[in-house]
C-alpha cells in the first residue's frame, strides 16, 4: 500500500515529512497558476498544492470533483493568512511531488456536501455518493462502534453470540412474515424471522445460559413511522434470572453504548409500573425529560352540574388535568389546536382554563361553581399564568388523548436532562379481543405471568400481571423484554385462553413446547433496536440515516432496483405462478 | 440472581464457602440412603450431596435425568477414595442445604452424553438436547470466540462493520438465488444475497475505505459435500490496495483466529501461482502438509514405442509421475483401486511400477526399453521400495486425475505440519465455455485483469491473468478474493467478452457500473468461510457441528419443521399460486 496516512490525520506534527495520500477531489481552484486541491477521504480533508513547475501540472489540471487521486509530497506549513483554524489539517498543506489520477468521475447529480438536501429517492439511488457525505460516514462509524461495544460488553458478561437461522419457520409475532418458496419441496415455504424468539428460548433449553446476537429481523408491514422491512436487534436471553438481573445487564449495556458515543448516563433506571405510567403520563412510553404529570381531579367535580363530566363520572370514568406552565398566554388559535389534537386522539371535547389575575378564565367557566373552580386550582396544582386542560372519559381512552396532549405540550418545555430512561413494568399479561371473543398476549405468548397471579389465570385473565417490561428513552420504546414461561403446562393454559387448540399450538409452537417439557430452565430476555439507538445517538430523526442501504416507504431499494421481476424459469423451478389481477 | 457460581468452576479454592448452583441433573444415584447428583451446566459438572436428614430429601429423591434444579450448600472436601482427579471439580462436593426443583423433564429420546451417536434427523429434531452435549457447547463457544476475535482484529485494522441488506436483488454469482415475493409489488421478488459482493464494492465507491461484515450468505443449491442453504462469511473489502495488502490483513486475521483456538501458525503464507499448483499437485487447492509433487517425465518417453504415451505426446500432451514412498509393498488389489480412482477422474488408464530389488516391476514393463525405465527412475526421483504411477493426457485432464491420486496417496503419509496454508495466485481471468461460444469469469465478473495483460483482453482472452487469489489450508479452499475492476470501461470490455449486451449489463450490474464511473477507488477484498474455519479448528468433519440450527441435506429443519405449507390467505396477498404437478 502506497498510502502512508489518511487526509484528515496530516496535522502539523507531520511537518517536513513525506506523505502519500489517496482520496477524492472535494474541490479544486487555480490561484495564479498554482493548483489547490482539497483532497477528501473518510477521515477528513487535506489541502494539496500543485506547483506549475511540476511535470504533472497539466495532468493535475484536468481533475474535476470526485476524481480519485494519489499524491505524494512534503507536509509544509501554510503561509500566514492561509491557515484555517476550523480544520484539523488547517495549518499545513501537502506540496505535491508525485501525482496520479487513479480514476475519473462523471459529473455528479448532486454535490456530496449537499447530499442530505436532495430528495430521498435520489439520495438512495445514488447512495454511494450520499455516503461520501461526512455526516453519513460519521453515522456508519458510530453504528460500527456501538455494535463492537455491545458485543465486547456482552462477551464480558458471559454471553455467547449464536447465529440463528434466517431461513426458518413463521414465528407468531403479529406482523406478516416474508416468505421464501422452497425449490426442493414444492408448495412449501420458509419464513424470514420476525425475531429469533423461539430460537433463543430453545438455546436456553440447550443450556447455553447466556445468548446474544446482533440479529436481523424481518417484518412485512405497510411501512409507516420510520419502519424498515429489515432491522437489527441487539437480542439476548439469559437463564436462571429474575427481571432485575435482566435490567442490570441492559443498564450496563446502555451505559457502555452511550459512553461509546461520549454520553454519560446514570444507572439504574427508574422502574414505573404500567398502570402508574398510564395514569401519570397517559402513555406506556412517557418522555420523562419533562416532569409534567396528569392529575386525577374527579373529586373536584363529584357533584358537578356540568353534564359532560357528571355523565362520565356516573359511568365510572375520570376527569384529569394537565397544566401547561405559563400557558395562560397561549393565543386562542393555539388552544383550539390543542382541542383538535385531543379530538383526533379520541376525545369528545376538552375543557380549558387560563389562570389569569387570580381567576380561571374560559368560555366554559360559567358551567362551574366558584368552589369547583377554586378546588380545581388546588388539585391541579396550577399557578397564576398557567393553562389548565381538562379531559374526561373512561381510563383507557382518556389516557390516549391526554397522553397525546402531554406530548404536544412538552414540546415547548425545557428538558430537565438530555436522556431520560425508565423501565415500564407489570404490563397486563393478556388483552381481551372482543371481536374474536378471546384473550391475546399483550406482549408475546411466551411471557410468564406473575407467580402470585397465576391462580387467577382462568377466573380473571385481565387482572394477571406479566413479567414483561419495556425500556423507554425520551418517549421512545427502545426495547421490550420479559421473563418467559418455562413450563409447558402453564404455557398451554395461556395458549388455551388465546383459543389456540392443542393441535394448533403444537403446529405453531411445537418446537418451543417440546423444549419446555424437556428440562427448560427459568429464563428471560430482551431485544433492543440497534437502528433506533444509533439514530438517537447520531441525532438523527430517521433510522434510514444510520442504515447503509435502507429501503423507501414502499419497501423499494432505488439503488439495486429491488424488488424486481424474475425469469420464468425461476418461477417454474419453484412451481409458482403469478396470479394476474 | 441467586446463582453464585457455575458448576464447573467450583474447585477446592471455594472450600468451606456457601454456593448456589443451578443446572441439569446429569445423573443421580442413591448410596446407602445418601443421594448423589451430578449437576451439569455449560461449564461442567459438580457433585451435589443430599443427606437423608434434610427436609427436602424426599423432594430431591424425585429428580430424574435432565431435571432443572437449584441447590445451595457448602463446598466440602470429598472423602479420600471419592476424589476424581479427571474432573476440575473432582476434589469437592456441594453438601445441599437448600434444594429446589425449577423444572421437570420428560424421559428423553437419547442421553445427552451420547447425542452425537444418534441419527442426524433425530439430533436435529431434538437439537436442544444435542446442544447440551459438552462437545457441542464447546463448538458454539469456539465459534463465538472466533467471531469476536475476527471483529476485534479487523476493528483494530481500521475496518468498519457495515450491515448490508438481506432483502436485495439477485447477484450474479453462479448459484441459484432464494427469492422473496413482494406483497406490495405483485409479481416482483427480492433475492437473498449469495454474498454482499456488489454492496461491498459500492461501499468502497462510498469512501468507507475498509469494510467488513460477518455476513450471512444464501445459496439455493442441491446440497452436497457439506453445504448449507445459509452460511456465514467473514467478508471484507479495502480501498487503495494491492494483492499483498489484502494478503497481509488476512494473514494477521488467520494468525489471530488460530491463536484464539490455541494454535500457532506462521505467516506470511507461501504464494503459489495457479499454473504451478496445478502442475505440481494437480489441484488449485493442494494439501501442502505433504511434499509429494508430480514430475513431468515426458522427456523420458519422447521416443517411446508405447503407443498410448506416444500418441499423447504427439498431440502436445504430457506424461507425469507420482511416487508413493514405500509403495512397492502395496498389494495388487490396492494398486487396482488406484487405477480405478484415476479412471473415475477421467484417466483412460494408468501405468505403474514397483521399484523392487533394483528394477521396475510391472505388467507394463515389457512395453518400455531398459533406458526408458532407467531414466524414469532418475526423473521421477523414485527410491528402492517406492511405487511409481504414470499418467498421460493433455494438461488439464491429466491434472484432474493425477491430483485425485495425490489426494489418495497422501492419506497414508505423515503430515509434516498441522496447518499448511498457501495463497494460490494468478488465476486465469476468463474460461472459455464452448457450448455457449463465450468467455465466462473464472472467479467473478468483477475481478481485475493483470495490467500488463490488459491489451490481450480481446485478442487472447484465455491468456489474461487475473488478480484473483484463493486461500487454501490443508487441501480446503478457505477463501477467495481479488482486486476488482475500478473502471467502468474495462468492466464493460470484460462483460462484452462474456457476451452480456450493454442493456443486460446495465440491468444486472447497473448499480455497480454506475458506482464505478462516479469515482470508484482501486479496491479489492475477500470472503472467508467462518463455518469451515470453525469446523477445522473444532476438529469437526462437518460444518453442521458448528452451526446451532443447521438444515439437513434436503434443506429441511426437523426442529422447526421448515419449510412448511402456508395459509391460502398469505399466498393470495402475494398474488401467487402453487402450480400443481
Amino acid at each position: 500500500m502506497k498510502r502512508t496516512n489518511y487526509c484528515g490525520e496530516v496535522t502539523s506534527k507531520f511537518l517536513g515529512t513525506r506523505q502519500t495520500l489517496c482520496g477524492w477531489v472535494n474541490s479544486y481552484r487555480d490561484h495564479g497558476g498554482v493548483l489547490f486541491i482539497d483532497l477528501r477521504d473518510r477521515s477528513g480533508i487535506c489541502q494539496v498544492v500543485v506547483e506549475p513547475s511540476k511535470p504533472f501540472f497539466n495532468e493535475a489540471s484536468t481533475v474535476r470533483n470526485e476524481y480519485v487521486i494519489e499524491v505524494t509530497g512534503t507536509v509544509t506549513k501554510r503561509i500566514e493568512g492561509a491557515v484555517n483554524a476550523n480544520m484539523k489539517t488547517g495549518e499545513i498543506e501537502l506540496v505535491a511531488e508525485e501525482f496520479k489520477i487513479l480514476n475519473t468521475s462523471i459529473p455528479l447529480p448532486f454535490d456530496v456536501e449537499k447530499s442530505r438536501s436532495v430528495t430521498e429517492e435520489t439520495r438512495l439511488k445514488y447512495r454511494y455518493l450520499d455516503l461520501r457525505n461526512p455526516k453519513m460516514y460519521a453515522n456508519l462509524l458510530l453504528r460500527h462502534r456501538l455494535s463492537q461495544a455491545a458485543r465486547r460488553y456482552l462477551d464480558g458478561q458471559g454471553f455467547l453470540e449464536v447465529e440463528t437461522p434466517i431461513l426458518t419457520r413463521s414465528t407468531p409475532e403479529g406482523a406478516r412474515d416474508y416468505l421464501v418458496p422452497s425449490r426442493v419441496h414444492h408448495g412449501e415455504f420458509y419464513a424470514l424471522p420476525q425475531s429469533p424468539q423461539m430460537f433463543k428460548q430453545t438455546l436456553m433449553a440447550s443450556g447455553i445460559d447466556r445468548y446474544f446476537q446482533l440479529a436481523r429481523c424481518f417484518r412485512d408491514e405497510d411501512l409507516r413511522a420510520d419502519r424498515q422491512p429489515e432491522h437489527t436487534q441487539i437480542d439476548m436471553e439469559m437463564s436462571f434470572v429474575t427481571i432485575n438481573d435482566i435490567h442490570e445487564v441492559v443498564e450496563g449495556l446502555m451505559k457502555t453504548l452511550f459512553a461509546t458515543a461520549g454520553e454519560d448516563i446514570s444507572v439504574p433506571f427508574p422502574k414505573i409500573p404500567y398502570k402508574e405510567a398510564m395514569s401519570k403520563y397517559g402513555s406506556d412510553k412517557p418522555d420523562l425529560r419533562y416532569d409534567l404529570e396528569m392529575k386525577d381531579v374527579s373529586g373536584v367535580f363529584k357533584n358537578t352540574s356540568f353534564k359532560v363530566f357528571a355523565d362520565v363520572l356516573g359511568k365510572g370514568g375520570e376527569v384529569r388535568s394537565l397544566v401547561s406552565q405559563g400557558g395562560a398566554a397561549t393565543p386562542r388559535a393555539q388552544v383550539d389546536k390543542l382541542v383538535d389534537l385531543a379530538k383526533k386522539n379520541g376525545a369528545k371535547g376538552l375543557v380549558w382554563f387560563k389562570y389569569k389575575e387570580g381567576k380561571l378564565d374560559s368560555p366554559s367557566a360559567k358551567f362551574f361553581t366558584e368552589q369547583e373552580l377554586k378546588d380545581l386550582i388546588t388539585h391541579s396544582g396550577a399557578q397564576e399564568g398557567d393553562l389548565i386542560l381538562l379531559g374526561s372519559d373512561q381510563f383507557a381512552p382518556l389516557c390516549a388523548f391526554m397522553g397525546a396532549l402531554r406530548k404536544e405540550l412538552v414540546k415547548n418545555f425545557t428538558p430537565k436532562c438530555k436522556w431520560a430512561f425508565a423501565w415500564i413494568t407489570d404490563f397486563p399479561l393478556l388483552e381481551y379481543v372482543p371481536e374474536e371473543d378471546r384473550w391475546d398476549a399483550a406482549h408475546n405468548p411466551f411471557t410468564a405471568a406473575h407467580e402470585e397471579d397465576l391462580d387467577k389465570l382462568e377466573t380473571d385473565p385481565g387482572s394477571v400481571r406479566s413479567y414483561q417490561f419495556d425500556l423507554v428513552l425520551n418517549g421512545n420504546e427502545l426495547a421490550s423484554g420479559s421473563v418467559r414461561n418455562c413450563r409447558r403446562d402453564v404455557q398451554e393454559r395461556i395458549l388455551a385462553l388465546m383459543k389456540h387448540s392443542k393441535e394448533e399450538s403444537a403446529r405453531r409452537f411445537g418446537m418451543l413446547l417440546n423444549a419446555l417439557e424437556a428440562g427448560a430452565p427459568p429464563h428471560g430476555g430482551i431485544g433492543l433496536g440497534l437502528d433506533r439507538i444509533t439514530a438517537l445517538l447520531a441525532g438523527e430523526e430517521s433510522i434510514r440515516e444510520v442504515i447503509a442501504f435502507p429501503k423507501t416507504a414502499q419497501a423499494v431499494c432505488p439503488l439495486t432496483d429491488s424488488p424486481n421481476v424474475v425469469d420464468d424459469i425461476q418461477l417454474k423451478e419453484l412451481a409458482l405462478a403469478i396470479v394476474k389481477e
